[in-house]
């Protein structure tokens, strides 16, 4: 399939014509976001606020701008951020009193308010959550959607009684992620716990939700982080308990990247054509062509048509009629490019005998139907579940295990390989020249590196 | 009325009551939006996104920051931002090559990319939209929602054919925003094509949609500007016509603020009470509680409330239960402060007969309603109906008739005054001592000033 091997050309391609975002704006790293991508976003956004929200979470939106003096309250997160964080040092002509930050992530500005908001045990646990575009000064190569230097994300933020209550809401996030990911985009993942180098800034524990691209690589499209009560030492951030004691409280946050999902849908359930798209995330789910040979049946057809979309519009059905000039098969390749799950023929002949075409973009299976009898949401379903299950199938076929350190050398691009690693710095530097650590495990292995006893790890070049 | 008189600490108690915005987040005119008032916003903002999509508009999101040299292009557009925008100079430790701005309105990245996706006269009109903050350093006195240093607007785009087509256009524009304000909000409103020394940077024409806050003043919460070719010119922004030539194109801008308009169905709907919420917008429209005098009815009654509730549900409406534990009366409060059109009380006695109580926030009035024959959606439209009645009626007792300039300031600060005005500057200033003039009419009149012969203004004080 040439779609893997020429993953970033055909990559760069679709998402200019199928108006997913342009690139070309004069500034690196930074995106236009186009009708079709940015539909795309918000449907997944929706299907994420609203569980968080149905879950105790308060929709909030913070200002884009953090002083310098907040973001900097918790040292080890400043360190982390500062080589990336873009700084406003002027309005108008006039230098400002204290510089302030684009927010690369806003879990201070937020403890700034939570330190407000929270007085006591019962207002425990508090959860906000905003969708939002953070800013971040990336020095890697930066691609469209997976590594930027502005992104849309959600990002969550919650304060506890203890750290039980914050393993309790880090599994409830899980949950809500997992809907979000695998049930709504139908994209596999693992998720792991992070290297102690490769958590957060400030986090005592981080939680990755990788996917596998059709390249080999993983990319990270969620964290979830323990932040403990570092954060709360810091912004004070403290509430009373039963017995009137003042308590520090302990944190969590968590986001997944908007961008990055829509790159995973993008890649992963693509094909040479161009997108393949969930059904629940489509801009438009069915597009209807009538298909007109002669100009006596126009308008039979084209009023069939209409009656047909009503119907569906009416059920809450994102349908759309391509009436334009072009023959039939340019429209049909057109909204193949896009994505869109069904397309609906309406021709002359079937027309009389009540029937239509039904084409499914996932498999290009054809049919035809009876109007009366055309199930639009069974269809959805099928496509739906046979979308998360040839992902499942493909990601399933992306793991390995290396017993030596050529074996991961061989691996490495291909997947996600498990490896023995014995715990010393020197030998983590041989594998993540090879692949990326993902996670350590507990299970017990010997290192691919000195052969000394260890625990396995997961590894994989990631993007 | 209590809320006319102390309008200003009233709204600042309110907006922090009902959790509308946080004022105190540590940046001067930068607000936190908390989810009561983030819901409000996302309704007007769904409402007006579907208007202008489905009028051909295209959604998009570019960048927040733009580079000093594209802002600059168009020299009436930068001499009129330059001293209100905020410039990001470094990133990490380094100072960036080019500084850039924040956006403060997009004009200039949007026909930068125009510049590329117009190639041909059948490309017009081209119609995007984007709903974003902006970014400007204000230097007059900061009100929540009203003036601030960054606010969420949307702000639309386009280029046309000629001058004819961007009249159409505007037309268009305002129609939609009409159905925004009136429609959607109930906020009575006057559309007036500012002076010149009032427009846009760079435009040729600005339209304004005023309303008329309690206090007198009116506030501004919409605009459309006619750019002619003034954009074009400075962008290169041209299309092939018929004939193979390259033309300069037309464009227009046009954006309604988000926060401003949710300060009028603050302020403009709202009592001592607290607000007052057109249902399409409520984040709650119908609040259920279950009114409890004995454990023993306890289970029945909630049951009962669980039943309407999902029944409403299942209708689309936005429905809550207040099964708490606070008396029936503080709950009445805090739904009523927060503006809740309908509240339906489920008591024992009722309950058996079948029937509920139900009350109405704007009027208050009480009704035993048969459950069998609840039609919530016939309640919302008549409060909507006389809530925009209501808001009318009291927006047409603010017009004033002033002969001369002592009459033109006794009527300043009650509301809308028409007075002559001869044309000279000097006569102007002295006009815009008492009152900002809004817009310049052709009916005649002698200035209030000189005496000389004249056209009628319109001329109020403004926020």
């Amino acid at each position: 399939m040439g779609k893997k091997k020429i993953l970033s050309e055909w990559y760069h391609k679709l998402l200019e014509k199928a108006d997913i975002v342009d690139g070309r704006y004069p500034v690196k790293g930074m995106l236009i976001y186009r009708g079709w991508g940015l539909h795309i976003i918000k449907e997944m956004q929706y299907f994420l606020e609203k569980l968080l929200n149905d879950s105790g979470h308060e929709p909030v939106l913070f200002p884009v701008l953090i002083p310098e003096d907040i973001l900097g309250k918790e040292t080890k997160h400043i360190a982390g951020f500062e080589e990336e964080v873009y700084w406003v040092t002027h309005a108008g002509k006039n230098r400002l009193d204290r510089k302030m930050s684009l927010r690369p992530t806003s879990e201070t500005p937020i403890y700034e308010m939570f330190k407000l908001w929270i007085r006591s045990h019962t207002d425990l646990p508090y959860m906000v959550q905003q969708s939002c575009a953070v800013y971040r000064y990336e020095t890697k190569h930066t691609r469209p959607l997976i590594r930027g230097r502005e992104f849309l994300w959600n990002e969550g933020h919650s304060a506890h009684l203890d750290a039980d209550d914050v393993r309790r809401h880090m599994e409830m996030i899980d949950e809500i992620y997992s809907k979000l990911i695998g049930d709504l985009l139908c994209i596999p993942y693992v998720v792991s716990a992070r290297p102690e180098w490769d958590r957060f800034p400030g986090a005592s524990e981080t939680r990755a939700f990788d996917t596998l691209m059709p390249d080999g690589r993983t990319l990270q499209v969620a964290t979830i982080h323990d932040l403990g009560q570092n954060f709360s030492k810091a912004f004070g951030l403290t509430y009373e308990n039963e017995d009137g004691q003042h308590k520090l409280a302990y944190t969590c946050s968590y986001g997944p990247s908007f961008g990055r999902l829509l790159a995973s849908v993008i890649c992963i359930h693509g094909d040479d054509i161009g997108l393949i798209l969930p059904p629940a995330i489509a801009p438009v789910q069915v597009i209807i062509i009538p298909v007109v040979f002669k100009e006596s049946e126009r308008e039979a057809i084209l009023s069939a048509a209409g009656k047909l979309s009503s119907e569906l519009k009416n059920k809450g059905v994102r349908v759309k009629v391509d009436d334009g000039d072009e023959r039939p098969g340019a429209k049909y390749f057109r909204w193949e490019m896009r994505g869109v799950p069904l397309r609906i023929e309406l021709g002359p002949r079937e027309l009389k005998q009540g029937l239509v075409t039904v084409v499914r973009r996932d498999t290009g299976e054809k049919k035809q139907v009876s109007l009366d009898k055309l199930d639009v949401e069974l269809f959805f379903k099928k496509i739906t579940s046979s979308m998360r299950d040839e992902a499942l199938k493909r990601f399933n076929e992306g793991f390995f295990s290396a017993g030596n350190l050529d074996e991961l050398r061989d691996y490495a691009g291909k997947g996600i390989i498990k490896a023995g690693w014995c715990g010393k710095s020197e030998c983590a530097d041989s594998i993540e020249e090879c692949a990326d650590i993902l996670s350590v495990d507990v299970k017990k292995s010997k290192c691919v590196v000195c052969g000394l006893e260890g625990v396995e790890v997961s590894a994989a070049k990631t993007y």
